[in-house]
């Protein structure tokens, strides 16, 4: 397999991380999910805005301009020959020795840049099906809009609802759900579709910018206002979204069925609708 | 220079580190950092016991036992000549492909430990002069008992107290002061001394079992209870404490000297009858 590594293309064997590379001790760095499809990176321009944005929310220097990064990742798959897959990039702060918790000062550290990509084809019985949930407490820190690499809670997130029978956790902070273990959230209530605000409880999901576009598309109410856990009982449909899952139905929460216990007709119509926009 | 890199000390340079290390893309591993005076690692038990507690926290099967890795690491500060210095140690949960945010099941995978020592002598100025510090909010995440890779809310609480030109942060957690952006965190109120209880919100710290026993050996009273910020006016005394730096006194909050300004009583004696014990 090759990958890029800051501005070179090579085996991914060839790779050098440094044991004291901040993104190994510290989880210091940022990172990004693309979908290709067709051979094509999809929302690229928006995937690499997002970049900056968590870049400049820790003070990090990218290596290279966004504008590089984006031709030289179409360059990657198209060495690795990708129709359909998922770009996984991600920039540390870089190497800094002796080790020390506080930021280098700019221009003492060089950013490190590593990516790959895998085929990756629609999860057609995922989004058809839909997935089982568990309501737990949200347990991460407070900057859930960096897309940084300090993951551990996300991970024990969904440990969490694996580990109790489920196949994802709907994460709720002082009893307001935020987003599940590694996407945004949706329900509709009433008729209407809700899903956390952005700010720092939440990722700016990029599929959540779709998603917006398609609601004014579709004349679907989108509200964009935390939701109660106490409003449960009320979800008539309930979706996640994320860049390789698109939209897919949450059917069951805590073993109760959500509507009729499987995909609604908002999600249904979305899902159509967000398979359609990528061709367009 | 020379690292221990899973059973083996080689120079650095040797070490591979995979770009899907669990440890590089997720913070998802552990970590110790030991004082090694005279030749000898100090509370060398306790760390190994807190390592494996942090391991299992997080599901993470240590590469091999505890016992193994003490002795490994003595072995490292032997070849290093390390007289007076820090050990770095880090596990992470290891490489698995393709990236995947579920625990890989045990067996799959293998921890990969890197750790490495330097010199570091007594930071006497430190101890003496004391730092400034703020109080900022605790955005870090709600499992700060372990000891993880997944540290950029301490970075970035650190990095706002410096870009507010202040040494440190002092954390509180809805009004309940926590602890600092890498430290334990201690008051003196009314003649006793307070720090949080141990609990998911701070790092069960290996110098505070240390500041414990010294309490009850001096006849210092010691509450282990969280001080509201609300009764920062009343503080006479105020230090860190971490495995690396020992007691270190808070001399100024938010531009207010604390007492003095300068190193108090309590402090002074508690830092002295550490220094005395290391040498028992």
């Amino acid at each position: 397999m090759k990958v890029l590594w800051n501005q070179d293309i090579v085996e991914r064997e060839q790779v050098k991380v440094d044991i004291e590379d901040r993104g190994y001790q510290y989880g210091d760095g940022i990172y990004e999910v693309i979908r290709v499809y067709d051979g094509h990176c999809y929302m690229l321009a928006e995937h690499m805005e997002r970049l900056i944005a968590s870049a400049k929310k820790i003070k990090l220097t990218l290596p290279y301009d966004a504008e590089r990064i984006a031709e030289n990742l179409k360059k990657m798959i198209a060495v690795e020959e990708i129709n359909n897959g998922e770009i996984y990039m991600q920039i540390t702060r870089g190497v800094y020795s002796p080790r020390n918790h506080q930021f280098p000062t700019a221009g003492t550290v060089q950013a490190v840049l590593t990516a790959n990509a895998i085929p990756f084809e629609r999860p057609l019985d995922m989004q058809q099906n839909g997935l089982s949930a568990t309501v737990i407490p949200d347990q991460r820190w407070l900057h859930c809009d960096i897309k940084s690499l300090s993951l551990l809670g996300n991970l024990l997130s969904l440990d969490e609802a694996i580990e109790k029978g489920f196949d994802d956790a709907l994460l709720h902070r002082d009893g307001f759900f935020t987003e599940a273990s590694a996407s945004n959230l949706w329900f509709v209530i009433d008729g209407k579709l809700y899903t956390h605000p952005d700010g720092p409880l939440v990722l700016p999901g990029i599929t959540k910018i779709k998603v917006r576009q398609l609601c004014a598309e579709l004349a679907i109410s989108l509200v964009e206002e935390a939701v109660p856990i106490s409003r449960l009982g009320e979800v008539q449909e309930c979706f996640l979204t994320n860049s390789v899952w698109e939209i897919v139905p949450v059917v069951s929460i805590d073993g109760n069925l959500v509507g009729q216990g499987e995909k609604g007709p908002i999600t249904a119509r979305l899902q159509q609708a967000y398979i359609d926009a990528i061709s367009k």
